[in-house]
């Protein structure tokens, strides 16, 4: 499906919409409908799941999504989150440098200065896209947070989160606190991130208010090296930055434990890395084909970054590989400026008595984006039908309970549903319309199994309180009673784990 | 406990603190850590299965929290959604005019406007509180939205939601299409809101950003009638506005029925009256006696209410009742409104054939100020003890899971965890310290059942496989099978439905 038709039909079945549909919408923002909220949620909850369950000392946290001035200054967004922006002199259109540069310079702008950037327009002499008059000024920075005046006296200024991880950073001399006192210590959270693009574009890639999961691993460098017997033989589609810039745009396959063995990557960083892979395709359900770990440059990666891999899978509706994801190995930047920054000293004592700034391995996901791949790669047509093949833990709704007859058979269903919804089981309940147009409702919204109430379940025949479970890849039907329905349908709602790592 | 005391116990146990706490916090701002995270997570999900519970036709949705300008213009927040502010002109202090003269207007300032409320300043000779000098200026409304810049231009502006409510007003239209087009309809979230308060205060009560709960029902009002079969006999706590302005301060227990047989209230509304009442009884567990259901006259409701009922606990940290959530009449103005204001129609034509503009019926629950009134309510000593009586399918984890010595009896617990997890039972996992440090933690955190795992458990002898489980609030112990122990927890951690409405 185009991006154009894939959004219609979410749209139309109420998984998002944009947020102020009736003003017109607002360019970035986006509202989940309740099975948006429902897939999204479940996709949380798996990540949740298998990241933050790596570890009895990985807690996830709930942070407040607005911070003082003060903390932004010690991270260094204050100076350095920004964006180029070129404005036109003549009609005052405002554009990404990147984006007007993105035919001569597909590969991105990163690390070029404004005064570089003016060379290439000049260069290549680019007119303003509204207006069509040579008239763009040089490139500015433009800062991507959004600031409001804090408090009434005009004097404080807050910004909304421009990413998640600063919560945890923020958190970690609680947290030392709170927990054990021993590392690593992991802390998680799923929360809002805000930045004021200058173009937001595709859906829910570049967004202004967007869903970030993230968990950040505070360990000690010395000691940190997860064994690698679980996961050394896998196999992982990286693509190496000097490969890349040699002009190769396919991933080569490599083993975990080459990575490792040949100095390429530290053994922890490559274990995160491995079981990232995993999650995307065991979990999420990306075919290992469609999915590509891409190194970032020394020039591309963030400044605080010392490993960085991209997890990009590809997005059929966008036309290519898309970023999703991200293993950040961030040292101790982040720790060293804040405790500069709040003056208060961040370092720890070790098990072993030595005392430490402890680095941090960032593990990033990026919910709305995530979404979006898994619509791209699971909502489609399959003949006649429309068809949105989720992994079974993962469907807004996992069972749709449907009396054949209103009248007659919905006195038993909703007695199934208590008992369905006791077992853990959400319901959608649905009797309106033929059997066939459930089974399509229910086929588009995700939902794994339908189950039906007829003549033979509320009769006094053999079938007696026996209903029809239908599978909706297969479309299989079998008669099955209520405890052997509970007893097929649980396990396959429970999502899997990440193997522990046992160093 | 009294309000500090008790924020330094949450604090110690990593429920919450304040926001970059290791900068000095900012003001009105707080984190949720681990334990606190879960028992809100807990609180929403209860809050969920209860109203949202309430109907087929009711639905949760994932609105964002960034609203455009064109929005709050129309719903009245731009012009209306202001606190009177008072600055100092010797020392540039800022406050609260309700603050300032809550000695000598203790019922608040509601309905005055600002040249009255410069009388009682002059009347009462009241001083600058900083600098202590006569220099007050005449009070001038602040508006309480944090406003930002909202793309690259300077041209457009965002609010951050005021209030939770008005996502629903916006999906409404696109629920229609998506749902069975028919009325009540609802639409739910669980979402924040920000408020740029003058003073911040209380903890969790009066916060800058902060987590609502909120239904809007959509209704026809000819139509809307649900049964009173279920809860016409309840005594609901009223406090009415007229007996309260005439001076008594309790609540005059007053059965539903009799509230709608003598035209007080409309059927629809004490229904959901009832319902509110209830919960906060039965699923919060707040004893009948603490809570008081305090009608807002005519000059103290908000502008849009024809009917409003706070719902108020005692919390005794606070020393006195406290506002948690309300049952809010809002009528038809906010789709008027919003039809006005984006020339989108939003009649619906009911199955009468009727076109109407739906009336809303609003039930509305402030997340955070609930999670302290239950910490008030029941995280208390009993004797040596510090116990967390919540609710046991409200507790943050419901399962302490301790093997007697890490060494012998681990195996055997990490078994038994995947089998407890995989039963929907969310296990803490806890080897450290004496048995007794153990349960007292778990005490503190709410964890309603600790299991044991001893010699016994991994010996050959008639107890092998069984393991110990001690209650929390009576502290019995009882050897029991995993299988026992499943089926005696599991029942205990399904959240209370509200009776469904028959008519």
């Amino acid at each position: 499906m185009k991006s154009d038709e894939l959004f219609a039909l979410l749209r139309r079945r109420g998984f998002l919409w944009p947020t102020a549909e009736i003003y017109g919408g607002a360019q970035g923002l986006f509202d989940y409908g309740p099975l948006g909220w429902g897939l999204k949620r479940r996709i949380e909850e798996a990540w949740t799941r298998w990241f933050v369950g790596l570890s009895d000392d990985y807690y996830r946290i709930e942070p407040a999504e607005l911070l003082p001035e003060a903390v932004v200054r010690a991270s260094g967004h204050l100076e350095n989150f920004t964006d180029l922006e070129i404005s036109c002199g003549e009609c005052h259109s405002v554009f990404r440098a990147d984006a007007l540069l993105e035919r001569y310079r597909p590969e991105g702008l990163d690390g070029l200065a404004s005064s570089q950037v003016a060379e290439l327009l000049t260069l290549y002499q680019v007119k303003c896209p509204t207006c069509g008059k040579a008239a763009l000024a040089v490139p500015r920075p433009f800062n991507l947070m959004f600031a409001v005046d804090f408090g009434p006296t005009g004097r404080e200024m807050a910004y909304l989160a421009p990413e998640t991880a600063q919560a945890s950073f923020l958190a970690f001399s609680r947290m030392w606190e709170v927990g054990r006192k021993a590392l690593p210590l992991g802390i998680a959270s799923v929360s809002r991130a805000y930045r004021n693009e200058i173009a937001p574009r595709q859906v829910l890639f570049r967004m202004r208010a967007f869903t970030q999961a993230e968990l950040q691993i505070f360990f000690d460098p010395e000691k940190f090296a997860p064994s690698l017997a679980a996961v050394g033989d896998d196999l992982l589609p990286v693509l190496r930055a000097e490969r890349r810039l040699a002009g190769q745009a396919a991933p080569e396959p490599t083993r975990v434990r080459d990575l490792v063995d040949a100095g390429i990557l530290p053994a922890f960083y490559a274990y995160h890395l491995a079981l990232s892979f995993r999650f995307y395709r065991d979990v999420l359900g990306h075919p290992a084909e469609t999915i590509r770990l891409f190194e970032k440059s020394d020039q591309e990666r963030a400044f605080y970054n010392r490993i960085q891999f991209d997890v990009e899978v590809h997005v059929d509706s966008l036309g290519g590989y898309r970023e999703v994801g991200a293993v950040h190995y961030r040292g101790d930047y982040d720790l060293g400026r804040h405790s500069a920054g709040s003056g208060k000293d961040l370092t720890v004592v070790t098990e072993e008595g030595r005392r430490i700034l402890p680095h941090v391995l960032e593990l990033t996901f990026g919910v709305d984006r995530n979404f979006w791949a898994l619509a791209d790669r699971h909502l489609g047509k399959d003949g006649e039908r429309t068809l949105f093949r989720l992994p079974t833990y993962l469907a807004p709704v996992p069972l749709g309970l449907f009396p054949l007859l209103k009248k007659e058979h919905s006195a038993y269903a909703r007695e199934l549903q208590l008992r369905l919804e006791a077992a853990g089981i959400p319901v959608d309940f649905d009797d309106a319309g033929s059997i066939g147009k459930r089974y399509a409702r229910g086929d588009e919204a995700g939902t794994p199994f339908a189950v039906t109430i007829d003549g033979e379940s509320v009769g006094d025949g053999p079938n007696h309180g026996t209903v029809t479970l239908r599978e909706r890849d297969s479309k299989a039907q079998e008669r099955l009673a209520p405890d052997a329905l509970i007893a097929r349908i649980a396990p396959r709602l429970v999502v899997p784990s990440a193997p522990r790592p046992a160093g």
